[in-house]
């Protein structure tokens, strides 16, 4: 018998939601979701993110442009940008008289998976209380623009992008995507790649059904999504942000 | 009155566990850990990680030691290694006959940020069992190390290590450390430096305490963690990882 529990009840039963009730998030809801991604776990008590609360109706319209065209950003209740921020604790550092080296790839990813962790404990503390969300991975494309919309400085890159309201009726019934099979993304001690025949094994349990088909299906997947334009767009985007944590990007003013 | 219900509850008092009880996890409490970890939300209902469950006594011990030698990584009764997988689909996509692009530094940061919010998910169930968690960061450094320990292909970049088990009494008394204020880390619509003075306040109001001081405490901080050998190791290792992502990196085989 699997162990049950409200908390486990609760993120298995979690969908993405992304069609909203004209309902707000009231102040103190949008505290308590605030609350818990700063409580999220966060290396060395460090907490290496900004969060943007985007109010601004200009710049939601903005936003959801940027992020392929998805008018939903600018209709949600409350949209939370996550940003990995590597430039909180150096100017800390120099304020206090230290010369700290220049930020490189590892706070990066670091500061990425703070970030992220933080966020998923807003989506969490959001489910509890009826509010449903959505991630948006587009917030990483059109770093250029994205820069001058968010006014962001060099070591502020954006990790996660979050919308929050009340599920609509149909997106409260909507069925969960299914995901994979355990032994599918699993293994034991070190990595080892699943064969072609594990393959299709592990695509047909998710996904089966009338019509379906691995080669065909994958191919129109890989057209659709990873041959995408914004996927192609987002991979450039993050060499853009990228750039500034490799050698040779150019160093820091002193304040 | 801020809002409270068990889950709320629940994610704000957690806090990092070092130092295990004896008691094993048991294998209906790691599927429920490992099923909420697949229920999280993830980009395209892709599940762009893959989990290593780390049994084996000698690669633990191997692995306590590549994670700036901390004990506490052998001795925990569960050690999950949440992977980055740029790898998986694409496989898959070239089962099926296609010829996906190579995987850029986009396809890296959203694996991360997936392979991050399936870890806090992980984190919050084994939180509601009794059983806690901890982040290691420094899975990120020794890659060619890690590589050969894990037998990590291109690809494949550890995103968050976590070990989990039973609180001693000790751990489950301790305080958890303070956050910054919401003034600290949250801006509206657009990102905003906070000023020397700001700094200075944001620190103390999270810090102050007898002896504090924010120049000496700043400065020790940034040489014992920022400009540490092991802080160092992460970037020139995160490096080593993202040089697969990046354009130059050799095309992965057709298989």
């Amino acid at each position: 018998m699997p162990i049950r529990n409200e908390v486990l009840d609760q993120l298995a039963a979690r969908r993405s939601v992304r069609v909203f009730t004209n309902e707000p998030v009231a102040p103190e809801e949008r505290a308590a979701i605030l609350d818990a991604a700063f409580n999220a776990p966060t290396a060395g008590c460090q907490q290496l993110y900004t969060i943007l609360d985007i109010t601004d109706p200009a710049l939601r319209a903005q936003l959801a442009d940027l992020c392929d065209h998805q008018p939903m950003i600018a209709a949600a209740p409350l949209c939370l940008v996550f940003l990995a921020d590597c430039r909180r604790w150096p100017r800390a550092y120099r304020a206090a008289g230290a010369a700290p080296r220049d930020p490189g790839p590892g706070d990066l990813l670091l500061a990425v998976a703070d970030a992220c962790i933080a966020a998923q404990n807003a989506v969490t503390a959001a489910e509890s209380l009826g509010i449903g969300s959505c991630y948006i991975g587009d917030v990483l494309e059109n770093a250029e623009a994205m820069r001058a919309a968010l006014a962001l400085p060099p070591h502020v890159v954006p990790a996660a992008m979050l919308i929050f309201g009340r599920p609509t009726e149909q997106q409260r019934t909507r069925e969960k995507p299914r995901r994979f099979a355990p032994e599918a993304v699993v293994c034991e001690n070190t990595y080892r790649d699943r064969s072609e025949a594990e393959l299709r094994a592990d695509f047909a349990a998710r996904d089966a059904g009338p019509g379906y088909d691995f080669d065909r299906d994958l191919q129109a997947f890989c057209a659709r999504k990873y041959d995408s334009d914004f996927s192609r767009e987002m991979s450039r985007s993050a060499a853009v942000y990228l750039a500034d944590f490799l050698p040779g990007a150019p160093a820091e003013p002193a304040r």
